[in-house]
């Protein structure tokens, strides 16, 4: 049976403020909504009260409705259930009893159950549709499916709608799914793969249920709307850090078969906090109500994410998760399961902007409060020269806060020695009388407090945005597998790491904090091991470092940290020598990725290396443009040259690539390089060059069977490589040899076999290139790691 | 008379623990101190007390004194003066009454008063001195000049006593001077130099008395003692901002007729403060008590500094300044004294180890409290999750706490979430019982305090230093005349600025109180002005700007901040646009002081500016070596390459230097510019050119009277310029004209003349080469200041 009503439709797009530009009423017409899994716990707490205060919405307007609650039972089962849940429904205050009642017995003879199993069943629903649409002789406007239903069957279904329920005629079809979409990147884009082959992308809206929060979705237009205030300190010059927290106190009894295979990082930070963080970060779209353009934004913010690993991140359990895996499992006494129920994730964004910013995203289970919420704090920029009692003394932050916790309701806080934030719409109000309450180290009455005239829930506001076809608050396949390519590897580095243990609730006291240091975060309190580097004890290179001769020059070996770190230091003492010495100090890297972790090293905490008395030269050089990933020269830029301060005249790339073509003889490239070195650097000697060995022996690009004896020849030369890319330019034995010190760094144990060898064969270095290493009057130094040295 | 006690001369230079390497006791022998000024008010109040000090730690050596006070007056009138003086001295606790009776006894006899003020009388003391010594039969060790005197007197005391008194046979002469050395950088150095012409650099003992205080003198033995648990977090990531304070409730009456000269900048923060400053901030010398490595390190922090400005300080006086001038100077009631009482100085160190780290300065009478300190705030690195009450949640911080203040006693404190100090001396105790007090926003136990056992006077630590020729602890020339040169420009440019008036005492509240904004700091609160910039207000572009026509091209014009703002904002956007549509854009730019300003605005404040993706080119160069500070590239490089993050690939200096020599045709330099241009920029039409105007019409290397069609011409081509150096490099018109936009910044009352004769001639590029300024098909904007349009 079906009601029609005529009225306009209120493009729903611009309910919060994002109004998405589009027709106001495209298809008015008959809408059927089916829930698949209609009598589930979720349909049942939230979608049927959504669809409720849709129907309640558009009851004036030209659409008419009906709905379906589908499952795999059969109807005479499932009937009194649905029904049941129907007629709880509630209406908003100020609707009056009466009419509640009118409003709920309309929906509910626009209600129906439908066992939805098998292809027959989905095809007899679309026969049903088709059948009633034709006896009220009405034009159809669409069919919405909501699939409430474990993520496993989302394919099948997904191939059934489209087998048999497309509505025809333009009619528009609309699946909504839920998270989870996938279990990491390789899932996510099987599962992507296997919709798209039932489904338009501009059909399917996965949902996430924080981008249905009024205050999520409130924080790009807040952006827009306080662009004047924000623009100048949105950036690293005053934001000190970002946080990004969401606290519960359950625990996931009676999820368990669901839970143990996801964890917290699967459950609320790859999806509800990433999306919270790529809405505070983006850059803001000229307009906000396009979805395409915050999908752009939003990529670029994945895409300028440095990678996340075990080092950014910390993982709890609640004391009590193995006892309810073993017994919602049946699983026995000796089964541990790894699956973190809290996890601190520390995330920087490498664009001039934020460099630098710590963004934390924290969430758990069991923990002593509920609270949801973003917090923007800036640097402390004033100075108190009497008290610190004034406003503008204070901690200035920009608080989204999701709801619950001290607060209780969902507001937007500014704190008042920023700005008073503008008020555009109606839909949100100013808080000014308040509770005796501190939020996050403020007491309320510090902040401007923005709320919405009238709360609403998440699935009701993301269910009127389905219906409108706004697709500004889901999440698209595109943005879904930039999320998981930031996680994925987070992920596999943390398979194995045992999460720390915690008893819950209020008795976690501090075990949970967290300290970032530089790019990396840990707990604040060891429980295991006091290591006296908590406490900036005797830092790691004052011992586990074990000094010998190998090859007739100084060894020093150590674990690979403690490796990296001593030469490191070795390197800038040499450094502040020469400088002290000759006011310039020559050195000579290459490329590769054994040296990454001492590049890494040297931009992040040798600050006093002499950059600006430094000049860079490459031990060699692969023939390809130096803009290419496989660039010796491109390895040593990105990850050392780009982040300390050296001069552009202080660099010196081999010249691989000249008149546009790449190493040609008659381009004397070789030469050239030789003549630079000659006019630059004193004697030709360079004060430092980092060497390492290949599997075969060869060093900077000399190979085995190459033209060894470089002593007469100039100080660099074209060789062959056996492996691509063939050519390549090095420096010879000639230049290498007059070096004042000389490094070879050998790491990994995939070269214990190499180091080996290396230690009994005589020099010879046609067949190992490496031993033709013996600097004249400069020091040999290998730095061979305990992997390489022991296997 | 002279009493003769022989022991071991205990090395005092190793007080306060900076050990300084020497000799024990060289010349252990007879010791003549003469205090010109004896009976001043600084001998009354520290002096004499100091020698008393240094005579009873040295009654048990091999030393023998003589002690004179000396003055204009004759020795009639000022002998009873000096032995009231000298009767007033006083024991250290330790001491019996009856052993401080005896020695003050003892120093009364080897005291006399001496009136020196001809030659004859610094003669007459000479002979007085050799008189005894023969009398005595004791071999002399050396002289000790303190100069308590205005600092007008020094150089013709430095004269007699050079003249004069001089000792012979190897025995040491020592000067001891005290503030003001000189008003500012000029009149300093002539000082300097004319005490070089009496005394050698090592004999002056310039003494800053706050190098005497315990807790300054323990700030590098603190940082070497705790250099494992301060290198890592010694920088710019890890520390907030340092504040250097020395706050004092005390007027200035009295002393107006020296203070009113002098201000709070030369009386406090020239010195004091800049030496804490230093001290804090120097590398570590391998060698603490090498005075001569504590100087170069010294030098290098102030050769490191940002210039001070006046957007780098604010200034105040206290309301009851003006009538003490009045009423001491006798002035009228219309004189106005900008002598400040209170200043706030922001500095900034530009090494990639304090890179942005803010350094308060702070000064100023008529404060609310008397304290003196310096603050090492930490960043706060710490999230806790669940409540902040753990110490680990606190602010972090180290404090040197020189005295007063609610403390009321010097400490170094360090919180106890940073690390346990070192305590290596017996001359440094832990406090462990505090009283109920908050030390700068930390419960004091929440730190580690630590105190000198006894506390000492400055003047008396001072004397014996001095005694023992530890140079350490005093100002250098070279140390002073930095300093000098980093405060006299600021004073220029603070010159005619209203301080802003103070009530004095608790009354002034948060009147005083400062905020950072980057590299400027201002006061909070606006008195005179509410400025809607203050709280994030219309920025100045949307207002103040002019838009017009000119010579056929759009004009922009403003005041010149507002111009650059407005070509900045203009540039962004063009850099948007063009990598939106072609993921690059190609930038050429000018050389030369003009853009100077524009560089800075694009460095600190366009975050969002796409360098990765910027390619940048020179509109024209000079030739000579890239390096010197006449190249264009050179100032491009300096002033914003080095500011932002841009791959080295991305920028492309014109090759004006190739085979070791500049400019030469046969290296067809030019011919390589042309072709890199044709083989990286789509259809060789830059995205945006930003060009000046010379006084002759000039633009880019493009001189009157040159081949100015280079329609014909390849993009770039050599050309002669009227002034040195002569040999150019240049984009032609080809070049320029086929860029899709063209700005031509003109700025200063200098170009006024130019622009209204450009506004009225036809295009004459052979005469006036901007006219030939006409893109094709792209924009020509004009960016006027006020000052070259309206003169």
């Amino acid at each position: 049976m079906i009601v029609t009503v005529l009225l306009l439709l209120v493009a729903l797009c611009a309910r919060g403020g994002e109004a998405e530009e589009r027709a106001a009423a495209p298809g008015a017409g008959h809408v059927s909504v089916v829930v698949v899994g209609g009598t589930g716990d979720l349909a049942k707490k939230y979608l049927w009260q959504g669809f409720f205060e849709l129907y309640v919405q558009q009851v004036a307007s030209g659409n008419s409705f009906s709905f379906y609650g589908g499952g795999l039972s059969p109807a005479d089962v499932a009937t009194p259930l649905l029904f049941d849940i129907l007629k709880a429904v509630s209406c908003s205050k100020d609707a009056s009893e009466e009419r509640c009642a009118l409003l709920r017995a309309q929906f509910l003879r626009l209600a129906q159950y439908r066992q939805l199993k098998t292809l027959e069943h989905y095809q007899a629903l679309a026969e049903h549709i088709g059948r009633e649409l034709q006896q009220e002789g009405i034009a159809e406007a669409g069919r919405l499916f909501y699939l409430s239903l474990p993520a496993f069957a989302y394919v099948d279904v997904a191939d059934k709608i489209n087998k048999s329920c497309r509505p025809t005629g333009g009619a528009w079809l609309r699946v909504v799914l839920e998270k989870p979409f996938g279990h990491d990147f390789r899932s996510a884009e099987v599962l992507a793969t296997q919709l798209e082959d039932s489904l338009k992308d501009e059909e399917m809206y996965r949902i996430d249920h924080y981008l249905g929060k009024q205050v999520v979705a409130k924080i790009l237009p807040f952006r827009v709307e306080n662009k004047r205030f924000l623009d100048p300190i949105w950036n690293k010059h005053h934001i000190e850090r970002v946080e990004i927290v969401m606290k519960e106190t359950l625990d996931v009894k009676g999820r368990i078969s669901f839970y143990d295979q996801y964890g917290v990082i699967r459950d609320v930070l790859q999806n509800h906090l990433t999306e919270v963080m790529t809405l505070l970060t983006m850059r803001l779209p000229t307009n906000v109500s396009s979805s395409e353009e915050v999908l752009q934004k939003k990529l670029r913010v994945f895409s300028s994410m440095l990678p996340l690993g075990k080092n950014q991140a910390v993982v709890g359990q609640y004391q009590a998760y193995q006892s309810t895996v073993q017994q919602e499992m049946n699983r026995t006494k000796d089964h541990v399961s790894l699956t973190p129920t809290y996890a601190a994730v520390l995330a920087h964004i490498d664009e001039a902007q934020y460099e630098g910013v710590p963004i934390l995203m924290i969430s758990g289970k069991m923990l002593d409060e509920r609270v949801g919420y973003a917090r923007i704090l800036f640097k402390n920029d004033v100075f108190c020269l009497q008290s610190s009692d004034g406003v503008h003394c204070k901690p200035k932050q920009i608080v989204f806060y999701f709801g619950h916790g001290s607060l209780q309701y969902p507001a937007v806080l500014v704190s008042k020695n920023l700005f008073r934030p503008a008020l555009t719409s109606a839909e949100w109000k100013e808080v000014t009388e308040h509770a005796d309450v501190d939020i996050l180290g403020l007491h309320i009455s510090d902040y401007y407090v923005q709320t919405p005239t009238e709360q609403k829930e998440a699935y009701s506001e993301l269910i009127s945005h389905i219906f409108a076809g706004c697709k500004n608050n889901f999440v698209s396949a595109a943005n879904l597998l930039a999320s998981w390519g930031l996680w994925t590897p987070l992920l596999h580095s943390l398979a194995g790491t045992h999460p720390r243990v915690y008893p819950g609730g209020a008795d976690n006291r501090d075990l949970l904090d967290i300290r970032v240091s530089g790019k990396d975060v840990g707990y604040t309190s060891e429980v295991v091991i006091i290591s006296a580097d908590q406490m900036g004890g005797p830092s790691a290179n004052s011992f586990q470092v074990m000094q010998g001769n190998f090859r007739g020059g100084d060894m020093v070996s150590a674990w690979p940290e403690q490796l990296v770190e001593r030469l490191a230091a070795d390197m800038e003492a040499a450094a502040e020598a020469a400088v002290r010495e000759g006011g310039v100090f020559h050195l000579a890297l290459s490329g590769g990725s054994t040296p990454l972790a001492l590049f890494h090293r040297l931009a992040l905490h040798h600050f006093s290396f002499p950059w600006s008395h430094t000049h860079v030269w490459m031990a060699d050089e692969r023939c390809v443009p130096p803009t290419e990933a496989e660039s010796n020269f491109r390895g040593v830029h990105d990850h050392l040259l780009q982040h300390v301060r050296i001069p552009y005249f202080n660099i010196h790339p081999m010249p691989v690539q000249l008149n546009q073509r790449l190493c040609v003889e008659e381009d004397r490239g070789a030469a050239q390089y030789d003549k630079e070195i000659r006019g630059s650097v004193l004697g030709s000697s360079f004060h430092f060059v980092l060497l390492g060995v290949g599997y075969d022996g060869h060093t900077a690009s000399l190979f085995p069977g190459g033209r060894a004896d470089g002593a007469a020849e100039g100080l660099a030369a074209l060789t062959e490589s056996p492996v691509k890319p063939h050519r390549r330019m090095s420096l010879t034995f000639g230049a290498i040899n007059r070096a004042r010190a000389v490094a070879l760094l050998v790491m990994g144990k995939g070269k214990h076999e190499l180091i080996t060898q290396l230690s009994r064969v005589n020099d010879k270095p046609d067949k190992w290139p490496v031993t033709g290493v013996k600097p004249a009057d400069g020091r040999l130094l290998w730095y061979i790691d305990y992997d390489a040295l022991l296997g």
